[in-house]
Parts: C-alpha cells; sequence; structure tokens
C-alpha cells in the first residue's frame, strides 16, 4: 500500500508509492551527451574564463594561468550580478529587488574527465575550502543574504559543461526553501530548546533503517519523506549550524564521506545525473533589524548536504501540488547503497 | 539589469534574468519519441485499460467499448488507491498518511495524433465536463481532501503515452501548494475583504503588459513574477473560488479560450512539451471541525489554470533554493503570444 509521508523539516508531503516499487536497475536515464569543443575550464584556457575570484594552487603561479588545483571564477552568463545597487521596490501588489548577488562557477579539478566521486580525497577536501572560503568571503558584502552552493552533475540535471564543477548563487533574500526549513527548525527550538535536525538524527539512528553510513562524525541517510528515489542526505552528528566554521583538517573528513557518498550513489545507479546543496545558515548580517527574528540560529540550525539522483521526471502533479511521487521506499533504496561495493 | 520579482500569491521570488533575455527560437528542446506500440487509449484497446469509471459518448453504447468521446479510467499504476482503510499514524517525529485516494487518466478523444490545442471546442468542452463531473464525484468521498487535475504533454513533460489524455490525483490532504495558495488569499481576504487574485486580475488589466488576451470573461496572461518562461496563466476575470461550479455552457465559453490560449503557445514555441494544472477549492468537507481555517474560501480563493512550457531545466539552484531563474520576461514573451498568427 502507498502511503503519504510528512516532512516535518521541510514542511511538505511525499507519496512513497510502494506498488510502483522500483530497483535501480528500472531507472533507466537516456543520457544526453554534453557537446564538447573546447572547454573553458581546461589548462590553457583561462582567459576565456571571467578572471578568477579565487584559487588553490601553487603560490608562485601567475593569475589565469595553468598549474591551479581548484579554480573558482564568475558564471559567464551570470543570473545576478555584483554590480549595481540594491533596490527593493513595489508596484501595486508587485515587488522587486534589483538582480545584486553573484553567480559564481567552482572547477573542481583540472581533468576535464574525472567526475567528483572520481577525485582523491585530498582535492575534495580542496574543492570544499572553495566552498568555505567565497562562503566567507560573499557574506562580507552586506547586500547579499544568502548564498547558495549547488552542483549539476550531467545534462539531465541541467550541467551544460561537462568538465567537473560546481556554482554557487548568492541572492540579496534568503530562498523560499531555506526560509522554510529555517522556520520548522526555530518553531521546535522555541518549543523544546532542541534542534529539529538533532532530533531527526537521533530518530534516524535509533530506527537504523534509512542509514547509508555512519562514521568520522557524519550520518549519510535516506529522509523518510525522501521526494525523489534514491535521494540522499549528509549531515554531521554534532551539532552545527554553519558549514564556514569548518578548519581544513574537518573538511578533510568531510571529503572522505562525501567521496563514499558519492561513489556509493554511482555505482548503484550507474553514473547517474544529480544535483546536490548545501544547506547552511544565512549570512550573519541578515539579522540585524530582525535581531528576534533569526537570534536563536546557532541552536536550532543545522546545515546539510542533500543529493538527488536526476532519475525521475518532475511533471505537472509535483509542480501543481508540491507533492512528489517517490516510486522507491528509501528503507528499500538503502540497502542498495549500504551493498554497493566501493573502492576507494 | 535582472530583477528578483515576489509572487504574492505562491509566496516566492522567482530572478527575471534579463541578461539572458531569450527569444522563443533559443529555447531548442531536444524532444524525445514516445514509444508507440499498441496504444491503449485507442478505440479497440478499451479492455487493455481498467474499467472506465466516466464516459461521455452515445446513451446506447456497452461500456468499454469504442464509440465514446471522452473516457476516465483508473491508471493503471495509481500513486494512490481508492480502497483500503484511511489512517493517520505517527512515530516519534515522523507522520504518515496511509495512500488513499485516487489516480485517473481523462482520454481526451479517440484521435491518437491529435493534441489539446487542435481538438474542436465542442471536443475540448467535453474535456472540461470530464474534469468537472470528476471532480464532483471523487469530493462525495470524505476521505479525500483535494482532487489535482494536471496535463503532462510530451516526453520532458513527463508524459509516457503521446495519444491526448490528462490524469488527476485525489489526495487525503491538501497539497502544499495549493495550502500556500489558500492561504495568501486568506490573509489578504481577512485585511481587505477583497479576493487577492482579483485584486491581481485588476492591475494586470490596468498594467496591460502582461495581457496575453482578455476575452468572454477571461484573461490570459503571463504572471509578474513568472517561474518558467512562456508561462501562462488563464483565470476567469468573474470572482468564482470552484471550477466545479461551472455549467455546460461556461465549460463551452472557457473551452474556446483555452483553445486559444494553448494555440498560441503551440505556435509560438513550435509545439513544445508542457505542463497544465487546474488549481480550484479544495473539498467542502475539508472544513468540518476547521470550520474556521477555509470559512471564507467562497470569498477569498479563485480558481485558475497554470501552463508551463518544459523548455528550461529544473536543477540544483532551483530545488535548493525554491527560485527559479525565468530568462525571458513575461514582458517580452507576451508580445510572441499575442502576435502569434493562429487559425481556430
Amino acid at each position: 500500500m502507498p502511503e503519504l509521508r510528512y516532512d516535518v523539516f521541510r514542511v511538505r508531503w511525499t507519496v512513497i508509492s510502494t506498488e510502483r516499487g522500483r530497483r535501480p536497475s528500472d531507472y533507466v536515464v537516456a543520457k544526453e551527451e554534453i557537446k564538447s569543443g573546447v572547454c573553458p575550464f581546461c589548462y590553457g584556457h583561462e582567459h576565456t574564463t571571467p578572471p578568477e575570484i579565487f584559487v588553490i594552487g601553487p603560490k608562485d603561479r601567475q593569475p589565469n594561468t595553468p598549474g591551479w588545483d581548484v579554480r573558482v571564477v564568475s558564471n559567464k552568463f551570470p543570473a545576478l550580478r555584483i554590480e549595481g545597487e540594491l533596490r527593493r521596490e513595489a508596484t501595486g501588489l508587485f515587488d522587486k529587488i534589483s538582480g545584486i548577488g553573484a553567480h559564481e562557477v567552482i572547477i573542481e579539478t583540472p581533468e576535464h574527465d574525472k567526475s567528483l566521486a572520481d577525485l582523491s580525497i585530498e582535492q575534495i577536501q580542496k574543492v570544499l575550502i572553495a566552498y568555505r572560503e567565497r562562503l566567507r568571503d560573499l557574506r562580507k558584502d552586506l547586500r547579499i543574504r544568502y548564498t547558495l552552493v549547488f552542483k549539476n552533475y550531467g545534462r539531465e540535471a541541467g550541467a551544460s559543461l561537462s568538465h567537473p564543477h560546481s556554482q554557487l548563487i548568492a541572492t540579496p533574500m534568503i530562498p523560499t526553501v531555506v526560509v522554510t526549513e529555517l522556520r520548522s527548525s526555530k518553531d521546535h527550538y522555541l518549543a523544546k530548546e532542541r534542534c529539529l535536525l538533532c532530533d531527526i538524527i537521533n530518530q534516524e539512528l535509533q530506527f537504523g533503517s534509512r542509514v547509508v553510513l555512519e562514521r568520522d562524525g557524519y550520518l549519510v541517510w535516506e529522509p523518510f519523506a525522501a521526494s525523489f528515489p534514491f535521494e540522499t542526505w549528509l549531515i554531521p552528528k554534532r551539532h552545527l549550524h554553519d558549514f564556514a566554521l569548518l578548519d581544513d583538517q574537518e573538511l578533510g573528513i568531510l571529503a572522505s564521506v562525501l567521496k563514499e557518498m558519492l561513489l556509493r550513489i554511482k555505482v548503484v545507479l550507474n553514473d547517474p545525473p544529480f544535483n546536490m546543496v548545501l544547506h547552511t545558515a544565512p549570512s550573519p548580517h541578515t539579522r540585524p533589524g530582525r535581531a528576534d527574528y533569526w537570534s536563536t540560529i546557532e541552536y536550532d540550525y543545522h546545515w546539510h548536504i542533500e543529493l538527488i539522483p536526476r532519475i525521475t521526471k518532475i511533471a505537472g502533479f509535483e509542480w501543481g501540488s508540491g507533492l512528489y511521487i517517490n516510486p522507491t521506499p528509501p528503507e528499500e533504496s538503502v540497502i542498495y547503497l549500504r551493498e554497493a561495493e566501493i573502492t576507494f
């Protein structure tokens, strides 16, 4: 019998459609080829991208030349821009904000044909350091309220270039989905003085039926009301609201857990297209003037990574209802992920 | 300069990315072929679908035989089912409802190769009558709280069969997106004693810059904060909360306006894949026990149809933020739709 499950953190329902119960091999994704040609993210083509904003590499290297390990540049076709004046205005019922923000690309490696899962732990650590440094830097801009780091892997997941890369978009408001998570966390905290995601983690560890792996202070699991088949989350077991507070060593440990999670997804679903997002606390200066609103954020929010393989279609029902239909219960998908044979 | 626009009805922001400003011909959708083979929705194959639930056709016709004009059957792989007991239960923090509901297919015509836009106004009227009758009938089931009618057209929009059809899914709770619309409408009404969508319509008519067409009591327009390029809405100018209250003659007029809207989309975007949803008031019996909550629904909610062409990808940013990036401002897309040459 199918069931509807409620996500108390994201405040929405999912249909877990057990009768359609599907194994990994039942998901066939027609993989569209990404056109190649000259890759702007490869060594020697640094001049074809906007100038670099941040780089990890040898100290004696000239900017915008080869030799880097991780390179961050502006998106050539940015959705939002850093230049200009932030204006908030209304015309009658209609409200708008000028498109101030940032849209950057984190080039994860010089190696064109690798994927994030294949990189060494040290290299993934460098990618995570780049995430952290960009978050810290963008928070200095008082116009910016939130920075979302995300990754589109594969054409079906929205990637237009195959060279391994992540992106970030910084916005002058806190995005809807993050506001929902912040609110549910705060409501829970105000009632109980406990973090909602800490409570969920404890319960998941007790049940055990949705846990993929637990090591080095991290939990990888399939959420109870997973919206997509094989949707997988990674979270620190220790309460921490902000990813940007992690030091290099901690990011090294995270890199190892993230690599294992990515490898398990890759093996089980035959290298599927996926989206990955980093949810962390908003910029601290979103609080002045609304001090009361996010005043408990250190205690109530809990940073985490969400990954969704893009192996089902988002169609009219999902759009019109906000409900997703997941044909593989997380208790089943988790078994495949646990049992996957991977090599580090 | 790009801008962020707020949708006061759907309570979310959209990035209108003017610098990426794109014309219809810039959207190239790789159309996946839908596998043919024996079509279960064609005349003569009535026995290959679940038995019919509702039909429009000659009175002397035997059930589940050819001769029908519009035919409604259960989905062969239903996401939710009518059989079983409705149970709501919690385990710790986790909540669930048994998967009671309905999942039906409205076969719009016996003609396999037509699309909804190509059907005669009379035939589209019959499709709309089928929508209405199924809404009315499903509301008799006191376990059901909402019925969402939707259409996936084209493989990229989630259709798995090419024979013209719509679907409906009835749920034992009101879906998230509908709850958001109901709440914003009610809040507006409580403050102002006016319907929010009535106010938006009036403002759009005043501005005029996003209006596609206005005739026979209906408005077709691109919303101010359209989440997708060429997102188009259809709404009655007269306040009415519930589509199911329309009589046959009124559905005939609606059929004509809907056909024109579909034809304009088809001509401008070269027969694109699309999703369409009907948003109407929930079942009246959602109110007992929460009488106060939806007590003003006749005055504050306003039924409408939303259509989104599926010509852009939904990727990590959209998933992680709830924000959409629309590369064509509605004020530009509307010009193409207005100027399209169509023949009725």
